[in-house]
């Protein structure tokens, strides 16, 4: 059986670190599935998703680590296309993509203890951002 | 229910970005499944698959940065087993990966209005490639 | 149908990368499914889940990669939570993320010849870690 459902998250943009993992498990029990895969995804080419550990500082680190890999400031020729000024934005979310795949069984996400799902919002203005999650299961 | 088939795509490696989501739409159009998850995978070492705004400057962004996180003239330990020059295209696959995963709903994928699905082929010479498109629907 | 199974990997630590292919072979063979999709994941976030030509050159070429990304001597905020010296590890999962799919057909992965599905441990010292292998199919 699929079971596919849509949530919305505001964003701040700018590489914006959102734990939307209560968002994934609602959806999960709205489901009444028990076994199965479920898929998180954002339709858009200035985000990405993954997961991490959810505190402050790794927040930061995540943050700088992208900064790193596609500078704010530097140029991209995706400029000449838009004037909008989030080349970087782009490049970090066809790096890191748009969806993640996370089992459960027993009714229950297959995530660590320390382990959250996150929406990174790469954009460089705050954007209310429309999720998918989808469960493959029975 | 599940749907796989395959398709070829000619490429001029180095790092070519290669606009595939007219190949996935079709695949999903055959299959007549209605709502479930796409995946769309390439067998081997030197590629992988994500989703862009396909337009050429980003295109261009994209082949510079993986320039940067893994350069063509390193030296890499993985010339010593072949020589045959591209190490570099190991790595690019393996941080990139050859899977990507997204949902459909309606018949249709849900991608953005500006978000293509592109195969990248980090190989250091022109490759015929082919990929699975794999549904899991109803 | 959803098969969800276990299996449990020694590691170094240290960005050791290991070769799991013959485990999710093994379980693929013992779910009796013939096509669909295979999940590989790992709770946690201090490791990933990746595909390349499992070699010794190739694999020294990886650690170097994610030292180059993310050093492990670097400066990480996460170390103030913790204070367990392992930001870096942390955030080279966060970038090659903790799942990995590949489709099955015929009752085989449809890797490449030279394509092994690999087990990168970031964190700073050895682990048992256990890793999910959940197939959807028929």
């Amino acid at each position: 059986m699929i079971r596919t459902s849509f949530f919305n998250i505001q964003t701040r943009g700018d590489t914006d670190v959102v734990d939307i993992t209560p968002h994934v498990v609602e959806a999960l029990k709205r489901s009444k599935l028990e076994e199965g895969l479920a898929t998180v995804f954002i339709s858009g080419s200035t985000a990405g998703i993954t997961t991490i550990e959810f505190e402050p500082g790794l927040v930061k680190d995540v943050r700088t680590l992208f900064e790193k890999i596609a500078p704010k400031e530097s140029r991209y020729c995706h400029e000449e296309a838009w004037h909008d000024g989030n080349g970087h934005s782009h490049l970090r979310s066809a790096l890191l993509k748009t969806s993640l795949a996370v089992p459960f069984l027993d009714r229950q996400l297959l995530l660590g203890k320390w382990q959250q799902i996150v929406l990174i919002d790469f954009d460089n203005r705050p954007r209310n951002r429309r999720l998918v999650t989808q469960f493959v299961g029975e």
